[in-house]
């Protein structure tokens, strides 16, 4: 049989090196270790790259797909650098980095009925790993909650608009954390969380729980930030909140970003 | 010169004849006629389809984008069946059907301050012509606007949830409609409207007047409805509504259709 | 303990009756059986509603999450009817409507190297059940495929532009089908079926048989109508194929429906 | 009148100065000068913010969009940092950041016949200015182009997979520079630019031309990155491309950046 050409690992000569070459896009079904010992799969989107040095024409695309097959099933913060390596060992390189973009759930209890109910918070892994045995894991949360303006309650006589707002919250740790208390930390620093079943005297009381606690986007990004500050753990973060108004038809941002 | 193959007017044998073929996602500027008697310029997504007969290969792309290159660039309610009757004239075909779904704005000003500010909203013109002269004009307008839970409101000490929603209203008209008219109709159905400039002044007759008018999501599609059905010239109409509930990390949603 | 006010069930005068309403975009972890007689856990986009008589003022959201936590985790044809029979237990009403949107996944071997990779499909869940006990079950599956253009490949000494489609393929049939069959007639019917994993020698060989396999977007949906009108179980379908042209930055379009 | 209490303007002890603070998703007419000496409008997604110190509880939100009204509605590089100066002097702080982010039309001649049309490509606008007077401007292309497999082609006995991928080149620059420019810069590196009407003379040569210049994803941005170190006004650049495979349902990616 010919052999096929191997246009890929033919000489370039444009001596332009690549930061990062790869694929991206691509669903796959994962389990994610959870904190109460279980086990939940999601459907996570992956990207996956390596750096390519100047001297190749190009990286080979299918051995992404087929690490990912080998290694990319489980995600666990534990050995959440395995595949990334992986890539290093099949492509070469001296630079690997994954992402797993998926959606996660709690059972979430009724603060007053007691009813549960699953509710959903999007999750990100980002995975980067050097040749030399360096590896940095930056984990995000994106967390809808509640958000009550303060002015318009000042102001008001009788209520005081509020509205759902999303945080994306990311840190880096000099140990591994827990995606529910990254959450719970996004959650307690709204005017209320969110619920997915809630009966009228749960209403009434998330009703009134963010009356009483109303936050800026500017509170609510500060509150974030006060929590991550006095986490022993966290050595680095960045807190973004946006609040889809409920009077106006654009969003109100804001952003912090702890340097490292 | 040797004749290029026309592979698309060759015979099929399948006799399966297309519903509708052509393209879609093509963006294009366009110039819409408003109530002002101002012309505004906007930025559509456009759709354009004719028919095809069962003994057909197939239709002749391009011929759709020269078709919108002399007809699409301006949009007004009184010459909208221009390109579809084109497109029937250029493709053949008995059904010609195109699609324009564009962001439009309207000047609003503040309920206290007087403050004005541009407010946008989507609008999608649907225009269907048959070959024997028919015309079918479905205008629909995307009008966001902000509702508080009467739920909440009458449950809770104090304060009440509310959110933004979306209100996507669809008609049918027996003389032409100015779109300003059809998003006043979504407007005033909701617990208040929304705008893009609010001074403090503003902000309390927005809060104040939003929980003075709560409506569930139910009453606010019954009340376009009776809007609808009270209007001489409204012959169909679908109205739907979202909630982007300020409790939940999902949506409230209703639909009204009524048929010819 | 005082009693909250029920402000859904009081009375309405409007004399509007609601067709739909309930919940959308909330998202759940469901089971899916397949072929293989195995069960693969998705994330699910989920819509729940029933439709509501004129004399009530509203719904009961919150009922609507109860049921699909007791009733919605496991999507299977056989059952696929309990969760919309029990709203309108728990709701009233005459007609509940439910869908589950979700990515699937099918492992598929590579056609020359045998290399087995996992490949995502969307697929949609609509069920309808009536008070007077009716089912109208739809099923879709949006499948993603290679068309080469015939006419790009008749007139040009060399190539032919190619690009991803997406196929939207909807059925009601009557006996339970497949997943896996339905995205078989659709992939069947393009130029080249997508892989995740392909190899060399897997590459020249889609490549080729696109080459020798040209479908314009027309040829697509009628090689799936053709399946779909053979198939002794499928009474209804629509199939509509959307091809992101490489040649230009708009999309080739068709569609055909059956009628029931 | 009583005053109304000023919220934002209290003081704020957690000692945590916001990054960023404004608002996003705001859509507004613009007017852009391209390098014909016209004016085209569009329509820009809007982000305004401006940094917050730690004493100061809240920013002013209306204060942005008043400024946006006042400077937002032309976009010419030569004033562009107007707006954020604006923001600076409304708002206090030291450094304001703006983005705009719209559909940009050029009209382009199919390579045989001669034939004009419309074609769209996003354009982005980012600009931040500083309190002691410092202007930082990036300006990005977002263009969509065809690209050959070079692999596919040398392996295959006839054909090549192809598809659209899209190029986002971002640079800063020591003088002004048209889009069209950078647009072109992208283009040029693909195995083909796109086109919105193309006759079947056209559609030969561009198919025939793709086919003669096979690029992969690493060859497309090292083009882009080429001809960008070439340039002598680019001081920065960023090129990332993203090849919407014809034989995956996943993309090939690649990205450079050139450190300032």
């Amino acid at each position: 049989m010919l052999e096929l050409k191997d246009t890929q690992n033919e000489a370039d000569d444009r001596q332009i090196p690549i930061d990062r070459v790869g694929i991206k896009g691509l669903r796959f079904p994962v389990d994610i270790h959870d904190k109460n010992d279980r086990t939940q799969r999601s459907v996570a989107t992956v990207a996956l790259t390596v750096d390519l040095p100047a001297h190749l024409k190009g990286t080979h695309m299918s051995r992404f797909v087929e690490a990912l097959h080998q290694d990319g099933g489980v995600l666990d913060v534990r050995t959440i650098a395995d595949l990334p390596r992986d890539l290093l060992v099949r492509l070469g390189g001296k630079k690997a980095h994954v992402e797993f973009h998926f959606p996660f759930f709690r059972s979430k209890v009724a603060p007053v009925s007691g009813k549960a109910g699953l509710i959903d918070c999007d999750v990100r892994f980002a995975v980067e790993v050097t040749a030399d045995g360096s590896t940095d894991f930056e984990l995000t949360v994106f967390v809808p909650v509640a958000t009550l303006c303060p002015c318009s309650k000042a102001i008001s006589e009788r209520g005081a608009h509020n509205q759902r707002g999303m945080v994306t919250f990311s840190v880096r740790s000099s140990e591994p954390l827990w995606i529910e208390d990254l959450i719970a930390m996004a959650e307690e620093s709204a005017s209320c969380e969110l619920y997915s079943v809630l009966k009228r005297t749960d209403e009434k009381a998330v009703t009134e729980r963010a009356y009483d606690n109303p936050v800026f986007v500017e509170d609510l990004v500060r509150n974030v930030a006060a929590r991550a500050n006095a986490h022993p753990a966290i050595v680095w973060y960045r807190v973004e909140a946006e609040n889809f108004e409920s009077i106006h038809n654009h969003n109100a941002y804001a952003v912090i970003e702890k340097s490292i």
